[in-house]
C-alpha cells in the first residue's frame, strides 16, 4: 500500500460537504425555535473540524490514484461519513444510541431507507430534513461513484459502462468531473421538478422537498409514520411513482438526452427490460388485486403500480401494507426486492444490466448446447458482451446469492424469525428498505431489533451500495501485500 | 429432426424393464393374499405390452444417438417411466387420482421423496415395495445417466465428467455400456450392505431392503408415516445417515476405488468438500441445540447429522419435526436444501461442484480487480476450468434461481402460503423431498396441495433431476427448426 494521503484528501472534502450540510438543519431548527439547532451545530464543527484537518494534512498532493487507493478511498467514504452524519441523530431530542443513530445514517446515505425512528409526524424539522438530505447526498454520491469510479475498478460487471476516454485510470479524473458536475445539475433540476409536482399536488412546501429529496434518490425516507401513505393523494402516489422510475434510469443517458440525443433513453436496452419488468410485475398484481381480491381497478392500479416501483427501484415509500395482500402478492414482492433498478441510476439491487447479461449467457448456453461448435456471442445493448464482462457479473449474483443466505441465516441466530430475517437480509443487501412480516413489513420499523441485527445490516447495506467487490476485496490477503 | 426410431427403441427397453419390476410387487401382494396383485399384473401387461411393442417397431436399426435424439430421449425417459409406473398407485386399493399417482410416480424416480400417500404403516406391502423399487432404479438410472450421457450432453458444466474416451458420440457408449454395468453391480453391492445393516439393527427384513433401496438412492421413502423416527433406534439412524453420505459420492470414484485407487475418494476436491460443508452444518446445528435449546449431546448429534444429512443430499428422511428447533434451524434448513451432493451420485440440489466452479470463478474476479493485467486461472481437482464448463455453471446457477423465484410466486398463486410455496418450489427442484411448514413440513405430506400445485412440482422435479437445460432446451425453437 502507497501512501494514505490522497485518500484522507478526498475523505476529508467529503466530511467539509457533510459538515456545510449540516447548517441547514441548524437555521430550519432555528426557524422553528426547537433546540435541535444546537445538536446540529455542535455535530457540524465537529465534522468541520475532522474535514477541514484532514484536507489541510493531505493538501499539496496531486489528484492521481493508484487502483489500491480506490477501492480503499471508496469504501471508507461510505463507512466515514455515516459514522459522522449519525452525531446529529445521537445527540438530538430523539436520544438515539448510537448504534440506531449509524443504522439511520447508513441507511440515509446508502438510499435504503429502514428507519428506527417513530413519530417522524412530530418530529422536528431539522431532523427531517437531515435525514432527506443523507438521502439526497447518498443518491447524487452513488451515481457519480457509479459513473466515474466503479467502471475503471471493473466490479460486477461495471466496466460495461466505461466511458470511451476512461481506460487508463490517469485520464478518467478530469473528464468524469466534468460529467459529474453535469449530471449533478441534472439531478437538482429534476429533484426541483419533482418538488414543484408534490407542492402543486398539495404537500406544504417543507414535504415537498423533503420528499422530492428523497424520491429522486429512491431512498424512501418520509417526514410521516405513514409514509407515503399519510398523503391519502392519487395525484401524489402518482408524482412519486414517476419520479421513482426517473431515479431509476441511468443517469448518463439524461446527460446524453441534454446533449441532442433524447432518443437514446429509449433505445437503451437495460431502459427497455426495466419498462417490460415493471410492467409485468404491476400488470399481474393489479390483474390479481381486481379479480381475485375484488379491488375496483383506479385503486388497484393505484397501489399496485406505486408499491411495485418503490419495492423493485428500492426506494421503500409504503402507502398500503401489503401483507394484507395475500400470499401471492407478499411472494412476489419478496421476489421484486432483488431486482432493482438501472445501472448509473440511484437505485440499487442486482440491477436490470446484469440479469440482461445472464439471460444473454443462459441463452448462449442453449445454443451452444444444440450446436457445440456454433459461434455464439452474448450482447448486450448490440455489442458483443466481453468474457471478462460476463465473470464478473456471474461472480457477482453468486456472491449476492451467497451473502443473502449467510446473512438471513445469522440473523435468525439473533433470535429473529424466518420471514423477518430473510426479507431483512434481501431488503438491506438491495438497499430497498422495508421488508416482509409484523416487524419490519411496510408498516413496521427497524427499531425492535437487536444492536447485532442493526450493525449486521448496516454493512450488508454497505456492501449491497457498492456492489460487493469494492468492499469485500479489502477482506483478501492479496489486498494488504500489493 | 432425424428418426424417433432409436429414441422409441430405448424407452420400449425401458418400460419392458419397468414392467418386469411390477412383477415383485406381484409375487409379493400373492404371498399376503392381497388382491392388489391383480392391479400391479395388469399394470405389468400393459407396461410390457406397449414397452415390447415399441422394441419390435424399432428393431433392426444401429444404437448410435446424435446430439438431439439424447436430449429429447433422456427427457422423454423421465416423462413417460413415471407415467406408467403410476398405474399402480392409481388403480391399488389406495385409489389416487391419476394426479396424485403421477406426482408420486415422478417422485419416485427422480429420487424426490414427498408423498401424498398417508397411512403407510398400514399399506399393502406391493405398494410399499414398488414406492421403494422406484426410487431404487431411479437412482441407478440417474448415475448412469449422469456418467455417461449428461457429459456428452454438457449440461449444466457436467462436461468436467466427460471420461477421456468420451469425446465423439459413436465411441462414448461402448465404454458407457462397460462403466455403467460395473457401477450398478456396485450400487446392488452397497444396497445389500445397507439393507444387512438395516436387519441387524432391528429392522424386519422387508423394511430394511425397503429403506436400503431408498436410502442408497438419497430418494426418502419409507414404509411409515414416520419416516425412519418409526423406528427409534440409533443404531438405524446412524446406519441411515452412513448410507446417504455413501449415496451422494461420486460413484465412478467407487468404481475407481474398486480398481485399486481407493485414495482417489479421499484425495477428490469434491469429496473434500461435500465433508466440509457437511461438517460445518452439523456443527451449527448441533452446537445450537446444545447450548441454545439444551438437548443433550447425544442427541443433538444423532437429530442434527441425521436431519441435515437427509436434506442435504436431497434424501428427506425426517426422524423429527425440525420446524419445532425454532427459526435459526428452519432457515439453515432452507438453504442446506439447495447445495445437494456431489455430481455422478443419486442426490441432486445445486452440487457441490458447482459451489466450488463458482467459487473459484469468485476468487479469479477479486485477484484481477486488484491485477486486471494479471493471469487467474480458476481451478477444479488441480486442474484449469475451461471457460465453457465455467459459463455452462454459471448460466446454471441463475437459471436454478430464477425457475426457483418463478415457481415459487406461482404456487402462491394457486393458493399457497408464502412458506409452503417457498419450500416447496426449493424442494421439488433440489430433488430433496420435504418442505417447510405445517402442510408439507418434515411432519406433513403433500395430498392437501391442488393438482395444479401437483403438475407444477412434478414439472420442477423433471427439471430438478435432468439439471435444468436437458429439459429447456426442448423448448427453444432451436432445437426443432435443426
Amino acid at each position: 500500500m502507497s501512501s494514505f494521503r490522497p485518500i484522507l484528501l478526498v475523505i476529508g472534502l467529503m466530511l467539509t460537504t457533510l459538515g456545510l450540510a449540516m447548517l441547514a438543519p441548524v437555521l430550519l431548527d432555528l426557524l422553528v425555535e426547537n433546540p435541535d439547532w444546537q445538536v446540529f451545530l455542535a455535530a457540524a464543527s465537529v465534522t468541520l473540524f475532522v474535514g477541514t484537518s484532514l484536507v489541510l494534512v493531505s493538501r499539496g498532493i496531486d489528484g492521481r490514484l493508484r487502483l489500491h487507493q480506490a477501492f480503499l478511498l471508496t469504501t471508507l467514504t461510505w463507512v466515514v461519513l455515516p459514522a459522522f452524519a449519525a452525531l446529529p441523530f445521537a445527540f438530538s431530542e430523539l436520544s438515539l444510541s448510537y448504534t440506531d443513530a449509524f443504522f439511520e445514517a447508513m441507511s440515509g446515505l446508502t438510499t435504503t431507507g429502514s428507519t428506527v425512528i417513530t413519530g417522524l409526524d412530530q418530529a422536528p424539522p431539522g431532523i427531517l430534513i437531515w435525514r432527506s438530505l443523507l438521502q439526497w447526498m447518498g443518491g447524487i454520491g452513488i451515481i457519480v461513484t457509479a459513473v466515474a469510479i466503479l467502471p475503471m475498478l471493473r466490479v460486477g460487471g461495471m466496466q460495461l459502462f466505461r466511458m470511451e476516454s476512461s481506460d487508463r485510470s490517469e485520464k478518467v479524473l478530469p473528464r468524469a468531473a466534468q460529467i459529474s458536475a453535469v449530471i449533478s445539475v441534472i439531478y437538482v433540476g429534476l429533484t426541483v421538478i419533482c418538488a414543484a409536482a408534490y407542492w402543486g399536488a398539495g404537500m406544504t412546501g417543507f414535504e415537498a422537498v423533503a420528499h422530492a429529496m428523497t424520491t429522486i434518490a429512491t431512498g424512501g425516507f418520509s417526514t410521516s409514520d405513514a409514509s407515503v401513505g399519510h398523503f391519502r393523494s392519487a395525484a401524489i402516489d402518482y408524482i412519486a411513482t414517476l419520479f421513482m422510475i426517473v431515479g431509476s434510469l441511468p443517469f448518463l443517458l439524461y446527460f446524453q438526452a441534454l446533449r441532442g440525443q433524447p432518443l437514446l433513453l429509449w433505445r437503451d436496452s437495460q431502459v427497455r427490460w426495466f419498462a417490460g419488468i415493471l410492467a409485468v410485475a404491476i400488470a399481474a398484481l393489479a390483474g390479481w388485486q381486481i379479480l381475485g381480491n375484488g379491488v375496483a381497478v383506479a385503486d388497484a392500479v393505484r397501489y399496485t403500480s406505486f408499491n411495485v416501483v418503490s419495492i423493485l427501484t428500492g426506494t421503500g415509500y409504503a402507502t398500503t401494507d401489503y401483507m394484507q395482500w395475500g400470499p401471492f402478492a407478499v411472494t412476489a414482492f419478496f421476489f421484486i426486492m432483488f431486482i432493482g433498478g438501472c445501472a448509473g441510476s440511484t437505485s440499487c439491487g442486482i440491477k436490470i444490466f446484469r440479469f440482461q447479461v445472464l439471460y444473454a449467457a443462459a441463452s448462449t448456453q442453449m445454443g451452444r448446447l444444440l450446436q457445440p461448435h456454433g459461434v455464439f456471442v452474448a450482447q448486450f445493448n448490440r455489442r458483443p458482451i466481453p468474457e471478462a464482462v460476463m465473470d464478473s457479473v456471474m461472480s457477482f449474483f453468486f456472491l449476492f446469492a451467497l451473502i443473502f443466505g449467510v446473512l438471513a441465516v445469522l440473523l435468525t441466530m439473533l433470535g429473529l424469525d424466518p420471514l423477518t430475517s430473510i426479507s431483512a437480509a434481501a431488503s438491506a443487501l438491495a438497499n430497498v428498505g422495508p421488508g416482509l412480516g409484523e416487524i419490519i413489513g411496510p408498516a413496521g420499523n427497524y427499531a425492535p431489533l437487536s444492536d447485532a441485527a442493526k450493525w449486521l445490516l448496516s454493512a450488508a447495506m454497505l456492501l449491497g451500495r457498492l456492489e460487493l467487490f469494492t468492499v469485500l476485496v479489502l477482506f483478501t490477503r492479496a489486498f494488504w501485500e500489493a
